[in-house]
């Protein structure tokens, strides 16, 4: 097994070659990667398979066995998301900035890449392709530490990805680890000299992992307790709709619904119409005890509720006197992922907008939304909750950093 | 002594009153701030004078007793550099980005305050006017960790900047820590829950531990391994002026010159030329086996010459038989901040500017430019020798981050 040092010294050696790759030749790449995974489709099924056989034999979950399984759309997906990636503008080389001085210095601030990426994720080998596609268009060298359980898929993906790298690359840009140990990942968050970032993209518990042992800056993504309030001027059919949109149309990810507030001014009606459509939905609802005096069918909610990234067709629900006790709770309950207001009152919601602290904010529109493919980037590298270098959906810029030149003619100080 | 944890909620409890303050009511306080210094002189360099005498009596070096002494015009530049603040361009507020969906959804991408910025400084107590001042101006409440050895000039300084704050807006937008402890920078440094970013100001051992230690987001700043390749086509004139400037204007900082490297094909000529300019500005030269051959009065360099920051009239000087190889040392040794060719060869400077990893790369021209006010920022909080959020000289902008409002009409997914 090689080791984790190793693997990202290796990924380091090679952005020398990765910088001198002009778009047209990534772009190629990308696209003869899509072809390797298409044409390896039956090679990655077959050790997908075997993950499989493993997962279950271990016992894994239902849930988690279908995070890890890959089918022919799945496979095929993959090599779609490296063609559109191989379509987006590359971010490299873009001048974000540039001025002369009153000394005639002329500055120019250019997009550059960040170097070595460490992505760190949980089942889905999908992502595999993905994080390979995004870290060479914007010329990083990745290492992907995915979970033991997903190695030889993960494997097979690589090794069908690393088939299209024409000769005189070095393949090297591209490492999965070999060590996917637990200790394995406090390793590789600390790996400062090689690395320039590492993402986790999984659950709270990893993510609290990475950020209390990294020395490599990290990027915390994707852990969302998503409120949506419903003011007293709410439009009730949108209200009612973007609910159930944001809670049932893919209850497991970061940026669906998991707290409802109501105004008081409009609880006993809007609820009793919310309910029906929940109920529908087959959603269970956690009110509080207002909320339970107007809907028969909620269960009274805990305080942990407030707090609960439910993941699931639960949804709690509470009435706030206020647009202010919304902005309150939301502020300590909140993770600064999506937050929305349902609104046709202009000041409410110019005030909901700025004092609202999140990655994004919403106005008469379901949290769903905050999602790369939904805002137009094309592709997306998870969804940042914290405040610096990116927040929100995370594109292809979000993958670079930027370096200043600075030309002069013997100028001194 | 009032608690790290309770200061720094005092702090994060002021960010809703900073958020709604215009950008001319920030620039008042300002005003008065500068206003608060001024009509404060004599009581701030009291405390400062019983620092210094404690500093004698502690045994402090006299170097470090310099950078902690204030004396009427550092005061006075503390109240103009307030000034200069307020003069410039508020960035909250600011639309960095938006566009229109397909689906009609409106997005825009915001410049809002980071939150409550730590900073970690040591003796200059100048610095706590000008944090305070950059993060006020941007809509950030600060934590000031200064050093024991300047506690009673930071308070001071303090004392006067909180009397310009207006009957009704919480003074507790500054805090300057009571506990200057190392403890507690360990402490500060992992105060998640309040703080959104710290930033370390002073040595490498400082910078280190906070790396090491932080579960908040840090900025590196300040460690300048930096250096000046003299290409076989450069202008010695211009090469022997830039070299001496960078090396000898202001050796203390981290811009200034450590390491020069010069192309075989010129460096007898060169180096007998760079010799005697050195020489005449005391400058101690380090040399390579090469470099000690032809300039008599160079000491030869040892291996750890090329790692050391001398912060002094010292500087190390190396023989490279090509471009390439100038590239390669410097990827090994440089620390990412500035470094510079003096050429007039197009194709060489384009593989210099393109190849070199750094937070600036500048042609025919000083290292020394590389800072806040050289660029024209007005202001500056630190150099980011790191490749994530900020890189370079750190403005206003660099103290903000961004919020996407979305706004629909009733809009699901």
């Amino acid at each position: 097994m090689r080791k984790i040092v190793d693997q990202c010294a290796e990924a380091k050696s090679t952005l020398g070659a990765l910088l001198s790759l002009h778009s047209s030749e990534k772009n190629a790449i990308l696209l003869a990667m899509a072809t390797a995974i298409e044409r390896d489709e039956s090679d990655i099924l077959a050790a997908n398979q075997d993950d499989i056989l493993q997962a279950e034999a271990d016992g894994l979950t239902a849930a988690l066995i279908d995070r890890l399984t890959l089918t022919p759309s799945r496979v095929q997906a993959m090599a779609d998301g490296l063609r559109a990636i191989a379509a987006l503008r590359d971010p490299v080389g873009e001048v974000v900035d540039g001025w002369v001085q009153p000394n005639g210095l002329k500055l120019s601030k250019v997009r550059v890449p960040l170097g070595v990426i460490g992505i760190i994720y949980e089942a889905r080998p999908n992502v595999t392709a993905d994080a390979v596609g995004l870290c060479l268009k914007t010329g990083n060298a990745v290492v992907l530490r995915g979970s033991s359980s997903t190695y030889r898929s993960n494997r097979a993906i690589v090794d069908s990805l690393d088939s299209a790298i024409p000769p005189g690359l070095p393949p090297g840009m591209i490492q999965l680890l070999e060590d996917t140990s637990r200790a394995g990942v406090l390793e590789l968050v600390q790996m400062k000299q090689h690395l320039s970032l590492v993402i986790p993209r999984g659950g709270a518990t990893l993510i609290q992992t990475v950020v209390n042992n990294a020395t490599v800056p990290s990027i915390e993504t994707g852990i969302g307790n998503c409120h949506i309030f419903v003011d007293q001027s709410a439009n009730f059919l949108w209200a009612t709709n973007i609910i159930v949109n944001a809670k049932v149309q893919r209850p497991s990810v970061c940026n669906s619904c998991e707290t409802v507030l109501v105004h008081r001014a409009i609880a006993a009606q809007f609820l009793a119409q919310l309910a029906g459509a929940l109920v529908d939905n087959k959603v269970e609802i956690r009110g509080c005890a207002e909320t339970c005096r107007i809907v028969s069918k909620a269960i009274p909610a805990q305080d942990s509720d407030w707090d609960t990234e439910y993941l699931d067709l639960i949804l709690a629900v509470r009435v706030v006197d206020s647009l202010d006790d919304a902005i309150t709770h939301i502020g300590a309950h909140g993770t600064l992922h999506s937050e929305a207001i349902i609104s046709n009152d202009h000041a409410a919601i110019t005030q909901f907008t700025t004092q609202v602290d999140a990655a994004a904010v919403l106005v008469n529109a379901s949290t769903r939304f905050v999602d790369g493919g939904e805002f137009g980037f094309g592709a997306e590298m998870g969804i940042s909750t914290q405040k610096l270098h990116a927040r929100g959906p995370m594109g292809l810029a979000e993958l670079t950093t930027t370096k200043y030149i600075v030309l002069g003619a013997g100028h001194t100080r």
